[in-house]
């Protein structure tokens, strides 16, 4: 299949080149020309613009850092909907709120162009491995032509409705995942404070009622989970200020719906200070040093 | 065994009851003499007095709402601590702060009795059914002298380190759970709030990162999961007053430790708040009502 | 003096009258014409555009709602930029973020247009009374045109510093402001439900350390300071939903500058669920209504 | 008058010596025995006990540091009540729960003894000056015999109503006034972040509505205003630690009212974060470290 595809930073390139294995023609643009010449030696093609790329596929795939590169992407006099030809299927898979997400693909809806989004979780260790989960916002015909292309660099394609519906599930579980990791975190130092075994009282929270992936699989006290970034100095996994910018876009998001999110807030703030204070490019789960004495 | 029970409230009740059919010669005392005279059918005795019950037991046990009430029962001119004889095992399974678990076991040591805790979750339905979990603080002596009765009333007998240990490991668990299911019901009414279908978006969060009990389990958005309370008006369950109590047992503990928890007093504050409005005695899940439109 | 007058809504329709009685000739636009019609019969000229009424301006004056139509009354084919002439001094009196009116700002450098910022603060009646404060971001030089102008509609004229510190100036003040008056809700219920007078204690706070605008010149606690939106059901003032905008903002500006701002978080939360239980007509002291029994 | 006074730490010291300057024979109590010998060089005689103290005084007035102290004090086998004489009036200064204050007196009331409770604001320059204020809740019998005796150690004697009264006022007001010198912490620091002049913000602040006395008269930024604790490396003043006593005390009784009080918990928790890091010995304006770069 010829496919184009825009933005190769630390996920879009491992992404991309999980297509090529899969024996796809892919016509490449980032303006990183570095990741560029790498890709081409892996079979890609260089495209002079996301026009030009636009152009050559039978399908665009985008993967961008925020909402402000998806808009110049697609809607520049370069961009992508001034080279793709009608009917063609396009999926963004950046991380952008859902409102940018239905704009675009409302202006992309004008030229005839079906236009979803897949955010994705699972980190730059999925995208290499191909095990992303990609949540899907698209007409189901969409979805269906997406999905056997998605499941050539994630594991679970989860149809979540139409358009924008797979950034709102994404800010939904990551705005819970920032509650529950700080709960965690308060959980452990207060009880390392009030003088329990912190292993112990991991273990009493995973068969219990507080048990969640946040303290089962990712516990942010070192030395629970062997696996977990707590446990190298909080190098790699999902980085603060990542996380930072999910709880942004999920307290921007309840905004404009007048929702409160109380909780989200006050961890969209702890987040802010934790990355003031200079550990934004720490493990989200560091969090925890706030707590500890 | 011959064993003074202490406190036979709407957990104590059916405790009691479950040991009598273990087989046990159970000496009763609670104020409430209806209860007395339905556990007296059932083969119990009624005792006069906690001091009274304490005296006939080999191992005393007592179950009571509040650290107030632990005081007098173990303390006071006619409490426990004026009759029980030397040596004999004791347990307090009520949920109080750990400061008064260790004075009150501490004044219990001065007369040569092991005094432990022994906090429960599972909630009434648990005490009725024996599956209960105990959360026990206790020297490995007394935990192994308590152990096999403690199975008698509940599933779990989990040791948690010394004496006071079992409530800093409940109210660890329970500001854990309490900020959680905030966390799943601001995450729901966002979503809601924003456009997506409730069920797909639960199914997502339970196979990702924001996966917790309070979303697999006992999910606060109405017909999510069919054996939550949400499910049926919110009745039943562990009560928001109770949450309420536990959040409140977390917090001064903290303060008492100069421990912030930041999002646990958020919580406190929001259970509060729930409490206020008249809905204290709903389960602790319809905090979501707060978010809903 | 000829002046281009763009947005004649609740504050800049008497905003413009002010400068009417004052002799000036003015060229209005709007898109309600009603109100254009009833500036016509005060001597008012009413434009066929932002283009058109700048065209005719030797001082351009905005008053819009939020930063989207600020962008759009500027910077559109239409708009005051494609109007004006090279070297016109032009203010905008709109309360939007910082970056928004730096960005208009150097638009309008690039031809030779000095525009600053003066949001007000005084509501409707101070601008129909003439006596709104201006917080004026400009150069020294604008400023001094400014000055005299805008004392027709105020009565301070503050220079805050270049260009955007006008809005940074309000956003803060208001950013304080609505905590303030949230913690005079909480000390006001918090006292009433403990028993103490609430008459007494509002003396106290107001000759004490806790001391505040919220406290002695708006308690939002009826009866407590009879000119208050609290003594007359909360009706006037300034509205809740025009609080909630500007935390907004504050919370917006400070995520762009990673600048934690934790109580104005929960307080911007506050005031959105006061918006979603309905109040948000009501003037923003009626938060209280939260903390009452 | 002969006065019985017991508690003669950094406040109550200074107290004592200025009823010692006004020609009042004191009996004085504390277990620090140089304080004592100081205040004996002045004039004072020294007790053995308070209810020595008590004994001998037509009078009592205690201060001491919390309300395990003043229940110990009273109702101890040697504390005031055992060797005061009914008919004799007392006051308590310490700043404690006032349900504590209630429980005290209606034990003195046993005894036919009118006991009130006056805590103080000032700190310990305004009791060394003579110049505290003292919030009073006593019957008006009781306060009036007060009156003239707290006159010569403090300048505003307030009435707030009957006992417990005074301890609300006093949390009350600290309740707001934590609440609203984190406020001014943010303001400033956010104004600052954002690019505007501090001491432009603090003066537009201060003659605006975000004005109040943690701004205008003790402003938490450096260099502001002159006198105020930030211009002198946050030394003396009144230190964190205490604000973190009254906001612990706030937060108690609000619980215990059922009284939510959301911003004064996030303030409580940014106050311990505060003496986690090792601040508590510095004044309470330092929280503005939390924010700054």
């Amino acid at each position: 299949m010829r496919i184009a595809f825009v933005g190769l930073g630390n996920m879009g390139a491992p992404m991309a080149r999980n297509l090529l294995k899969a024996g796809h023609e892919l016509h490449l643009f980032d303006l990183n020309t570095t990741v560029l010449a790498e890709l081409a030696e892996l079979g890609g093609q260089i495209a002079l613009s996301p026009r030009d790329a636009a152009a050559q596929g039978d399908l665009v795939i985008t993967m961008l850092p925020a909402a402000a590169h998806v808009r110049s992407v697609y809607l520049n006099e370069d961009g992508v909907l001034a080279g793709i030809r009608a009917g063609t299927p396009a999926v963004d898979c950046s991380t952008i709120d859902p409102q940018t997400a239905r704009d675009i693909s409302a202006a992309a809806a004008k030229q005839g162009i079906d236009l979803g989004d897949a955010p994705v979780s699972g980190g730059t260790g999925g995208a290499q491995a191909g095990t992303l989960t990609f949540m899907v916002g698209a007409t189901p015909a969409l979805f269906a032509t997406l999905k056997p292309v998605l499941e050539q660099m994630g594991r679970n394609i989860v149809h979540c409705g139409e358009v924008g519906t797979g950034q709102i599930a994404k800010i939904c579980n990551n705005l819970l995942l920032g509650i529950s990791m700080i709960g965690v975190a308060e959980a452990m130092a207060l009880g390392d404070a009030l003088g329990i075994d912190t292993g112990v009282l991991a273990g009493i929270i995973n068969s219990s009622t507080g048990r969640c992936w946040s303290s089962d699989t990712y516990n942010p006290w070192p030395g629970i989970v062997e696996t977990a970034p707590a446990s190298r100095g909080y190098s790699g996994g999902f980085g603060a200020e990542l996380m930072l910018k999910d709880l942004g876009l999920a307290t921007e998001a309840a905004k404009q719906a007048r929702q409160p999110v109380v909780l989200g807030a006050v961890a969209q703030q702890l987040y802010q200070a934790m990355s003031l204070r200079g550990d934004g490019g720490l493990d989200f789960s560091a969090i925890v040093k706030a707590y500890q004495r």
